[in-house]
């Protein structure tokens, strides 16, 4: 393909991209294939000449869309956002072109240099504590990690190293195995220090684990993958309290923030515990900037050695909601979950099993677990909208999370309908 | 930003792409900034109000361009080539629109679906043993990593697992602690089994060093991140001899084979070796599926939870080059690596430093590190080319690596001329 084809075909890219997403009411939110479904519908091995782009784009529609998840519909209510903006996408086109791979600042300094700034910005929207800013001259500062589970691998790594070499700097005599066997993470059912956690929304009292994590001199590291994002609004700041007390702290803009994935900002208070615990250094990476002190290289922050050019979505996003257009994001959200919060308070056979902090709503029938397992089978089987459950203190707990961007009040209204519809049909049979 | 701005804006998208990398031999290859020069150009927090399109257009010139390492210019030799293609950039189009994170088969089947098809055609045009393969019974099969740093990792955890489950059913009273501590990973300088290393593209033995570790119960990780590409052609095919006894093996296909970062392809030969390590079944990514043994859940493959529709790059670019097309570009790369190693021969003040397989050559000025530091910092500061060094055997050497798209013979010869009218340069001068 020549770059004058790519121009025909992506504009008409771009125009199937917005037709879709324009129109995905049309589709039902949870696909209807069993399992093994795509593997029948294209060839066993790949051409050995070159295809037709029409053939290719003829079977998006065919081979693909009947098993898509539609995570952007409006009826799609499980599990938790993943953020989809066209700022995002835009950027995302532009990294591609750029295409360059950020492993050290001489790779590409504009990748290196403008994700140092977009984690200071966001981390001033968040009124993160100074000291977690790189600034010109910070000892802290953020990184783009792929996922939380990255972030909170590298904050355990750098937590284990911290603590070997404290211990091996009085304890000379001691191998580091010996040390690696006495360590102890101290964690809850959600592993680590969690502000919103992902079955109910839940938040952890980081102001009372906080100083004693301190005292102990125990490496803290909070996770607050979904309700970061709404820390960006004052109203809902003070769930981050106690952020002072940590050593590092990580959010998902991917999922809340209109940053499409992936994009978990972390932060860490020092980022020579991070850089020490993984420095990776052969002569094909160093570069004349880097003993200066002056320059940061990503690869000693992250477990893998490539990285896109991801800022470029962050710059996008703010530049074109602005401060404000992201909190009124945010705030929508939250008040359609009161919403739908109202509707279940207001139906005496529900109730609700959790307080409703942000955009998740967890509620249930009264009565049996397997009642609810049923009510949930039904709405999954009716394709109309689509939840997950999870478990809350041994109960089977349906999750109602606000998700879509273009999520209205009508379509968390005609949610309901169908709940209590189908809860009316399933309340009705004979067996209970 | 709405839907009808997004079509407008996405095509001058679409025309920005293309002509950035239509002219990208305009500009210098190597950014000519001082760390920190970004910081400077933009503002110091995120506006508060909405900004317009055009500016931060305007800006991506102004802040980002002077900043980049142009990686896809065909004057880029550093490192290894990091894939760029039209098709690749149109199914990341498409990926963001779905938007899906496909952690298990249930949160978008045709996610989960797709890669393990197109991990079976690649695996097909390598020729990879039957055992790696998923097909609809196989034992093995494949999964997208982001990079050979992870893959390389997954088989680190996985084989460790594997270890200290096998002493532990026959050692029942040794705790987890006594066996890792016991535990022996054997490494190259490169780390484990490497077909194809960084400084020099150099293969190990794996036909001599596989039947050992099969023999002595060792897990075998075979790494071919950039190389793997090349075996799709029958010529190279047997560099990948030995691959049959190992128990995992990735190559990055986001390198060489025109697929954009990030594609990392990995095989297991016995998948409920990755997935007995990583197994994570919290309530709420449980679907009904999963019992059935029918369905991939690949969060149980990797370190991150959430992943996105990555196998569609591959599909569209098997599709609009095929196997031929493929190969053909594989080939050209190699033959321009060839011309210019003869070149290099052809100057009897130059030596070429290691076998040229494939399209890298590693070459030296006769005469001291110092002498070729001078040279290299020369180049780098030209502008003109860029190549990064390496080190074999105490040797300063230097790396030409053929990496752009879009590269011809004209530009190799153009490079030579380059090195060695700096060279010309450099010996004239008197401590010389």
């Amino acid at each position: 393909m020549d770059a004058e084809e790519f121009r025909r075909r992506g504009k008409e890219m771009v125009d199937l991209v917005a037709d879709y997403l324009e129109n995905i009411e049309d589709r039902p939110v949870y696909p209807d294939v069993e399992p093994g479904y795509l593997r029948s519908l294209i060839p066993t091995e790949a051409p050995q000449d070159p295809e037709n782009y029409e053939d290719i784009i003829k079977d998006v529609e065919r081979v693909i869309m009947p098993g898509i998840t539609h995570w952007h519909s409006p009826n799609f209510f499980a599990y938790f956002p993943t953020a989809s903006s066209y700022p995002a996408m835009l950027a995302d086109m532009l990294c591609g072109a750029i295409g360059c791979i950020g492993f050290s600042w001489a790779a590409s300094p504009a990748c290196t240099e403008l994700e140092t700034v977009m984690l200071d910005w966001l981390g001033k929207m968040l009124q993160l504590p100074e000291c977690f800013l790189a600034g010109t001259h910070g000892q802290g500062g953020g990184v783009i990690q792929g996922t939380a589970s990255e972030a909170t691998l590298m904050s355990l790594l750098a937590a284990r190293c911290k603590a070997v070499r404290r211990i091996q700097a009085t304890n000379s005599d001691m191998s580091e195995m010996e040390i690696l066997s006495k360590l102890v993470a101290y964690t809850s059912d959600q592993f680590c220090a969690t502000l919103g956690t992902t079955p109910s929304c839940a938040f952890d009292k980081t102001e009372e684990l906080g100083p004693l994590c301190n005292e102990e001199n125990m490496w803290m590291h909070i996770d607050a993958a979904y309700a970061g994002s709404a820390f960006i609004c004052p109203e809902f700041r003070p769930l981050l309290n106690g952020v002072e007390f940590a050593d590092s702290f990580n959010f998902n803009p991917h999922k809340w923030l209109l940053i499409n994935f992936d994009c978990s900002a972390m932060w860490v208070k020092k980022r020579a515990d991070l850089i020490g615990a993984f420095k990776m250094d052969p002569l094909y990476l160093k570069h004349e900037n880097q003993e200066s002190g002056l320059v940061t290289d990503y690869r000693h922050w992250q477990i893998p050695l490539g990285r896109r050019f991801r800022s470029l979505k962050m710059w996008f996003v703010f530049r074109m909601y602005g401060l404000n257009g992201l909190q009124a994001y945010i705030r929508k959200h939250v008040v359609l979950a009161k919403e739908f919060e109202s509707l279940v308070r207001a139906d005496k056979r529900f109730e609700i099993c959790a307080d409703v902090v942000l955009g998740l709503v967890c509620f249930r029938l009264k009565g049996s677990n397997e009642l609810n397992q049923n009510l949930l089978k039904r709405i999954t089987q009716c394709r109309e909208i689509h939840l997950v459950p999870c478990q809350l203190s041994g109960r089977f707990v349906l999750r109602f999370a606000i998700c879509a961007r273009k999520i209205e009040s009508h379509h968390v209204q005609k949610a309901w309908q169908h709940i209590t519809q189908l809860t009316f049909e399933l309340l009705q049979e004979p067996e209970h």
